[in-house]
């Protein structure tokens, strides 16, 4: 780290005058200011790697932290894709990353200037009704997922952070930034949203319909729960074999009939849980197949239409539908596990870059049958 | 009880005879024999009460009961229209009664001649993946829902029952027939497939869209838990007001904005709980839009045609759905509250007929807008 | 309320001066100032009703509020005789109020002056391992039971809550001090550490031993879950009585053979739930017999000594055993439930003072067995 | 096989004639009949290879199996012990079995003459208050652990096991006879009593205490589960070692300060989880000091004095404690992993016998600290 770019100021009394732009003078004298840049959405399809403000401290729980690492999740491109209305043109996107503290407001306890910290997609209040039941996705006093969609994210040089506390972890140096970052949103939320709630169990057939990124972290956090099958669906054929190395036993495409891989290894009785993690009705309509009586299918994706469900089928069956975002309560838990070696998530990552060539990051990432890009991670320099 | 008119027989070395219709010697000293009867399906909108053959110990595992009281489900209504078309025509229906048993086959343990029990709804082979985790609604091995749908049922003079040790309840005598009747669907499936599907808890909001016999009948076993609120909606004013007599609080129609009314209970946040007791895709809907971030729908209505699932809606609020046909794990604790007091069915019972009536029973019954009829109960003469 | 005597300040630019004592002019212009007093723990068996200092915010999560209405403890009589050393002489004592806040910190977002809170007894951080897990009374942060323990309580005309975001509820208008201060500790502590550790069910038995406040509390709270018997057990014969009142179906005394009562209700099998609320071996240790195979004893007593535990007869019986301080999560549950009616703590209330004559309610409560005190209520004049 | 030494029979007519012990004619047409031995308890601390009855069905839910693969379990040695008064002199020992149904009884319909099965522990009448909610162990109508205990057990050439289709497990031809046979006791008891009751989850801090076959086969079935950590607690270096192999990441001995051990990788806090599997006071002692608050600690041993209970220390700390027998409701699940190679039991059998051998076999078993023996396994000749 070059301590003339660093903004990361020394404790002591005079650290409450605020975040600045890093600034120095260099060796001629000549007195110099950073430029601050970050990933502007501009409106449909359109995005610019540009200055922009200093973040500032608006709320006594807020951070500001220097953005050490960061990632582009597939939401990133619905929002570009202008599939996220309330995203407004100006805003900066980005809610994965690793970096750190520059500056804490008045009414943070848990953080100080220096502490790396992982800053979590998902904010809490910390004081509302569904805080209270560490259902922090839902956050009715202001936190949920806003960072990147209804305040600044963090793809960015520098970040602010509402409810700085509940919305980062500080991370032990056991734990590298690229490991990290991969449980700022992946990680839990395939397992909340995709493992927990589909209850997987010891000894479980699971079957998981799509291995973009989030299907194949499915793969790895069902794993923990040692399941005897774990069977991934993907008309990919790249993707199916990424899926066998991250832990999936069978591999299928949507056309070679999942129904009967799953029977065929099931007794004829289908899965004990289906996980959904594409987003399209079709995908949610074969998990609701693939089920057993008494089975659960966990929906992951972020669906945009309505899908069918038959009950004129299901009603007899016994079954189980959840649907969730990531409450990240999963996170502490899986920092434990990733300090412990008991979690690999190095295989999540195909590529990388400086921060600062995200445009050409964003390229790749949005091409994966191409490029081949699980997770892509952007460094600063 | 005429002992002329029973076959139970006395226990003793004699008694693996087998089952035989009653049968005597008049004063005269003519031999007579009973008629034996029940009420045949004939195919789509027609039955009969009529002579049928006397039942006999097919399997080891049969018990064979006189059928001392009995009552008419909704679904033999459906079976009528033609709806359920693996009934055959010259099937016996019904699978709700109390009886006496007058045999039982080799292999029955639990049960004796004389013994008065509880016919379940569900028959359990108890030896299946399914039975061995209590899920009997989905044996395996031939038991399920089967009585007065794949083999003949109990709206008769005496009938067979499969399974019999697992699939029938010996009475205390402190629970009277009526009681106990309505034990044998409408509670165990209101309180499992609504309720414990539904996880209703202490001081939760539950909404129960429909309120025939189930809806009712999930009302009363809803209380069980002592939730806050329980919201009543109905299109029958009628209905309504026998909602409120059963324990609900509140009592709304589908056309009086039910969201709104959940909304005002619950600071704006939507229902813990909905139950569809209907069975159609609207109210299966409606059920959906009612309930809250990380709320729950139950499903136990008897389903015709698919739903649509507003997954654009639904993925992000971590909502749980659940679908089930009852398993009755729960009539042995449903039958000790009876005992104890704790539970008063007798609401739910509006006609009596004799069991011969059992025509003009089923006519009353399939007309409850006129009649009011919520369950209709038939005794042997 | 005498506007005169009422710290509550106006809102406005002024109020961020701090609490301070009521003050005036009399009407012959003499100005005044009210005396602050408080009941301050002067050392083992000693106690006064004294003047005490302002209290003041001393962290940016306090509030400062009148109390209203304050209750006394069976852990303040604990306190009062030596037994809970980390108290020091000079403390403040009670953990249990109903009051007005005056004033609030910086980083206070929930409260604001005039607010009518509950105080519990259990204070939260909101940021640790523990409270992230909803289990507050385990917080690492400074908090859990802390209140007239470890800092100031609340029985007292003004007090200073830590941590007031998450350590106190705003009460609906439809709930009365009385009602609601109930829920300060005994209601959460018999139906968190007994009713939901001791898992009970819809149909259970249920025995409590010991009919002090807490038990007869489990008895109320028990009776949400609508157990087929609830069973007490106590040595006074006016405690039983009241047990009856508050809804047990059987009272029985230590030395009438409370194992076969138990049985005689449940076919000889023993109780589901065995719930401890005395606080010595004995009545420990008698839980353990009264439970079945499967069974779960829910410990809440306050223990001094260990226990004998009879593993060579446990050991293949399935048992559970619980013990817990209450985390007060289910606070704003019950206070729903108060709310709609749902829960009647009017019984629980034998007594009533002004809050200056705190001496003399202690004397009459801790003296139960001849002036029949459950819980004696202290109010503001 | 020797076919000649089978007395499988074959499917037909002629079956139901029963089970007599294997005889046949040699080449001179001397006809010959096998012994059938067993091992039988003489009483405390004598036992012996000897000539017994042919089992016969005694029970029409009975089976007759061929023993191919037996092991001797601890539990034996205490019997040998005298410490299970309940076993009478004269009574075949053993309760963990693979062979060949050779007879069944008229009510058994799961079992053919010919099937490969695994014969558990714990048989189920399959119709009690315990065995419909599959807690077998707890069987009231005969079940439960009997096998080598109230009835003949399985270290003989034959046996009889009662309620043969709830009692036994048909395998696989993918599951080899030794690594079932570790399925009949120890590793659904260490899995049930163990692990699920102790409710190990991923990234917990699990310790065992232990490491005797049960301990061994803990830290194997926690592993299911990817805690964080699994410490290993034992005396003698040997097993330690083999602890590390089986998937120990710590092994420490109770006198280098277990607790100290468990906190350096908790933070302080303690182990979420503590699984007992000695049997002794000391060691539950032990494992109810190295739980954190809100830990759970799991006895799995057998004991035979009280232990004392710190309820001075732990009413405050939110602990959960669970006893039991194990059910084998587990068994089916493990049985699937073994056969989709999930599951690796090999490294639990250490020595290998013929059956004949036994006495042999079971000196060595009873001195593990100088054979090294974990589990010993005996096949048919």
């Amino acid at each position: 780290m070059d301590p003339e770019r660093s903004a990361v100021p020394e404790q002591g009394p005079g650290r409450r005058r605020g975040f600045r732009r890093p600034r120095g003078r260099g060796r001629d004298g000549t007195a110099w200011e950073a430029d601050l840049k970050a990933l502007v959405y501009e409106g449909p399809g359109r995005k610019t790697w540009t200055e922009v403000p200093d973040p500032t401290i608006r709320d006594p729980q807020d951070a500001i932290i220097q953005i050490d690492t960061v990632t582009i999740c597939g939401t990133d491109l619905h929002i570009l894709g202008g599939d996220v209305p309330e995203v407004e043109p100006g805003r900066i996107l980005g809610h994965e990353a690793v970096g750190t503290v520059v500056d804490v407001g008045g009414a943070v306890t848990e953080l100080r200037p220096g502490d790396r910290v992982l800053a979590s997609c998902v904010s809490a209040c910390g004081r509302c009704h569904y805080c209270r039941r560490a259902r922090y996705g839902q956050c009715l006093g202001g936190g949920g997922w806003i960072l990147g969609h209804r305040v600044d994210g963090v793809q960015a040089q520098y970040a602010r952070l509402p409810f700085a506390d509940l919305s980062t972890h500080r991370l032990s140096p056991r734990v590298g930034d690229e490991a990290a970052v991969m449980l700022a949103d992946i990680l839990p939320t395939s397992y909340e949203v995709g493992v927990l709630n589909g209850r997987v169990r010891p000894g479980d057939t699971v079957v998981i319909v799509g291995m973009g990124p989030i299907g194949l972290a499915a793969v790895l956090t069902a794993r923990l729960y040692s399941p005897a099958h774990v069977i991934a669906v993907d008309k990919a054929e790249s993707r199916l074999r990424a899926a066998k190395r991250f832990g999936a036993d069978i591999a299928v495409r949507p056309e070679d009939d999942p129904l009967e891989v799953v029977r065929s290894v099931t007794g004829g009785l289908g899965a004990d849980v289906a996980i959904e993690a594409v987003g399209v009705p079709e995908t949610f309509e074969l998990c609701a197949t693939l089920i057993r009586p008494c089975g659960r299918v966990a929906n992951i994706g972020v669906h945009g239409r309505p899908a069918t469900l038959h009950l004129e089928e299901l009603w007899i069956r016994d079954v189980t539908i959840t649907t969730g975002l990531v409450d990240t309560f999963s996170t502490p838990t899986l920092l434990t596990m990733l300090a412990g070696g008991r979690l690999d998530t190095g295989p999540m990552i195909t590529h990388r870059f400086a921060l600062d060539d995200i445009m050409r990051a964003y390229e790749l990432f949005a091409d994966p049958v191409h490029s081949g890009a699980v997770k892509v991670v952007l460094t600063r320099a």
